[in-house]
């Protein structure tokens, strides 16, 4: 295959010029790599040992028991400011495995414990523990409170809440609505919607799909769902809002719910939560913050302003697999109460988990918060990346996506035949290319037919060739535009214009 | 630690005297642990070398694309009576690497796809790539697609039908509760139910507590779901379904589902399919079974019978991820319908995702059927599985399950101090242990709060000492019993008499 990238490979970093931005270095990869597949090795042969070998062998323990205090002393769950050496990284796997329950990693397999774990290609430490109640899982269920707890103080809820992670931020949006209404109408869990007035809840335009699926999954209907319209910049209007709760309630609707996005998926625009508060608060609505995406920019203190008010959000959903790239799938959704309303709202008390008359404390059992049965512990591998990078190397991956976002955008301003949609303001960039043969025309170009073809014909084009993935989109009155998402701290300034060279040379023909 | 098991090291095969029961030896483990480890050890060097170090290098392809046609032919996908060697296995673990998009395994790298994999830390290679259309996820589309066929075949669905992989048996009932209620009236789905009139279902006593959340999450009530007594041995009765029907009708609700339920949590029991099918044609009601657990016995040919008329079903859920042992999670939700109906349903038509001028053929983006956006490539580990160990050997090891439990519950039979709750239908067996104090008390005994105890103690016992974990639970009017439920085919007859040995020596004194 020919070369097509003037970037080098990996490991070796490149001798251009450096460029900076906001204060951050764009050029090169910046991770050790062969460091982390020094680390990938070792923790693979402490699993095969420790969570396989040892985990098989009937002579060791099914598992060592702690009570949740003892252990939660001898995890040492705080999640701080600095990382942590490899090493110590390599002991917490170690101690994972050791106070976890050795099981054959299935579903029922609590009930044969002691029963070998072995089978073909099964690996992965998260694999062999799933989360319900403390007994099967006390160390994921641990860290989870721990890393809760750790994205509450960034959520800036000074006295805590309760939360749960769960497959999705899809899902975590359907949590927050459940929650919302049952909060309004706690009747609803056994009556269900038919006995209770029409409620309706509020979004933007530029909102999340999910909200949509939500509202016609938990039986709301998605007519239901009352679009505010958004600013040019993708914020939904306060003014809008308010109009269109007074609007519902004229109707004889019951409000009951606001959805604000912090991170729009098309944009990356930031709905502005402190003015949606107040109408909130003037209405006696719940305010959801859906911050799948846009949560990351609270661990900036350069960039957290976007997302100002969000300590009077009544619930939040934040994915940690996204910006801060724990492996999909890493999902959080919580809630600032703390009267235990997650769980009133999905218990169903199945006598045969939640049994009171367990010898710990059972409040430690979280099963029954969750709409799932087990659960795989998502927190854990958060919880790892979090103590091997700490807080701070955290906020320089966050504020390095921002600053690589903002030299696209001023590289696609300086070249001929690129067009940005707008300035970024998190780290989404939108642009449309024109090809030589559109360039010429007037600026109402863009809504032809003819330049409607050329995200499609680019996007084949590099496929086909292979070089690249950049996705496109039409949008509201916009034809189809280029968007790219910039996370990874491995992305560098050549990468950037390595994508636009690389477009320009797939579409000159078209 | 003192050895406190009769039961050889992993590898090593007891001479004890064989035992057979219906056909099937049950001494020693049945695997190859150490062919396991080295087949462990080569896909790791596999996934390092194609996953990580190749898909990290910008020289490379960020895909090999190949249109679903193509790569149909190329990936081989039907799935065959006999297993397939090893290094063919790890053939075809290349295979799916090579034909796989390469991108950094996040959320959004798919606008980033060329820049590279690698991470601390991340190793699993179905963490790489993520579903919601074919071009993000070209082999494992493909892969769902074959298992799920292949699933339907199990199910006696001639003429196929459709489905999805979802992140447990508890979403895949609220996946059936929701497509039925939009067959039975499409528009709840922008209405919602405040607009319609009281919706009802169906299903007995001993079903899983999932539908009973999936009715609350869904808006549809947990007093609406009527509750269907079942016999002693576990099974819905169906006289009393019809009597259940007549009273919702007459109360002017109206019913629009049954969920049968195919291997209860508790009894292992199944419900009478055929019966319930009958009713469920008579009151034109959507029948969906839950065979999340008992689907399994499919596979056998001596014990499919327990399902018959499961081919009658408008949908099914099945968990691999359970008697099967794919990892958790591994959750099939599949409908007969073949008009669309699940995408119908569930789609919102994100413009940003399902761009419907691709050049490919985008009814292989299956991303608008789900309720989630991005969802893990489930299907890929129990695809390779099934290659790997052919259907008959996967028939052989669900009747190796069945054989252990009718092994272990003679032994129960023939102990003093232990008493059989039922015969086992299915791979749970439920018994008491009666400690010597109490063995001379009458019959009665067992409802005495003493013996209520028992349970608890044991359990705190084994779980300090580390020996093994075996569950109890209350269950109607039964006290405290454990529940064994048997299916890791390493599983062997010394293993389920130490767990009655186990259970005695931890009791004794109470």
């Amino acid at each position: 295959m020919e070369s097509h990238s003037p970037v080098a490979d990996p490991g070796h970093v490149v001798k251009s010029s450096p460029v900076m931005i906001d204060g951050v270095a764009l050029n090169g990869p910046t991770l050790d790599v062969s460091a982390a597949e020094g680390f990938i090795q070792q923790s693979m042969a402490i699993i095969m040992e420790d969570a396989v070998r040892k985990a098989t062998n009937v002579r060791e323990k099914v598992c060592e028991w702690r009570s949740p205090e003892q252990l939660k002393e001898l995890l040492d769950l705080e999640l701080k400011d600095g990382g942590e050496a490899q090493s110590k990284i390599l002991q917490r796997c170690r101690d994972a495995i050791r106070y976890s329950v050795k099981t054959s990693r299935n579903q029922n397999s609590k009930f044969i414990q002691y029963i070998r774990v072995r089978d073909k290609g099964k690996t992965a430490i998260h694999s062999f523990s799933k989360l319900y109640t403390y007994e099967v899982a006390p160390v994921f269920t641990l860290m989870e409170e721990a890393v809760l707890k750790k994205m509450m103080e960034f959520l800036g809820w000074e006295e805590g809440g309760d939360g749960i992670f769960n497959p999705g931020g899809s899902v975590s949006n359907m949590y927050a609505m459940n929650v919302a209404r049952f909060h309004h109408c706690p009747d609803i869990k056994e009556l269900g919607l038919s006995a209770v007035p029409r409620l309706v809840m509020f979004t933007s335009q530029e909102c999340h799909y999910s909200i949509s699926k939500a509202a016609a999954f938990l039986g709301i209907g998605t007519k239901n769902v009352y679009v505010v319209p958004s600013d040019k910049r993708g914020k939904m209007i306060p003014a809008a809002l308010e109009e269109q709760i007074k609007k519902a309630k004229n109707e004889g609707a019951e409000p009951f719910m606001v959805n604000a996005t912090a991170g729009t998926t098309v944009l990356g625009a930031f709905d502005p939560i402190e003015e949606i508060a107040d109408i909130c608060e003037k209405y006696n609505l719940w305010l959801h913050v859906d911050a799948c995406w846009g949560g990351a920019a609270l661990l900036s203190k350069k960039h957290r302003h976007l997302l100002k008010g969000i300590h009077r959000a009544n619930s939040v959903a934040w994915n940690p697999h996204k910006m801060l790239m724990a492996c999909l799938q890493c999902c959080a959704f919580m809630v600032r109460d703390k009267t235990g309303l997650l769980q009133r709202c999905h218990s169903a008390r199945a006598s045969y988990l939640f049994q009171q008359d367990k010898f710990y404390d059972v409040s430690y059992d979280t099963g029954d918060k969750s709409i799932q049965c087990s659960r795989k512990p998502d927190a854990f591998k958060f919880w790892l990346m979090w103590k091997a990078l700490g807080t701070s190397e955290l906020e320089r991956r966050v504020d390095r996506a921002f600053a690589m976002a903002r030299y696209l955008a001023q590289e696609i301003k300086k070249r001929e035949g690129f067009r940005l949609l707008m300035e970024p303001e998190y780290a989404n960039v939108c642009f449309w290319y024109i090809p030589p043969s559109l360039r010429n025309m007037p600026e109402i170009t863009l809504m032809y037919p003819s330049s409607l073809q050329v995200g499609p014909a680019v996007k084949e084009r590099m496929m086909k060739k292979g070089s690249m993935m950049v996705s496109y989109q039409p949008h509201g009155d916009k034809v189809n535009f280029f968007r790219m998402i910039i996370i990874s701290p491995q992305a560098s300034r050549e990468d950037m214009d390595f994508v636009l060279d690389e477009i320009d040379r797939l579409g000159q023909d078209l």
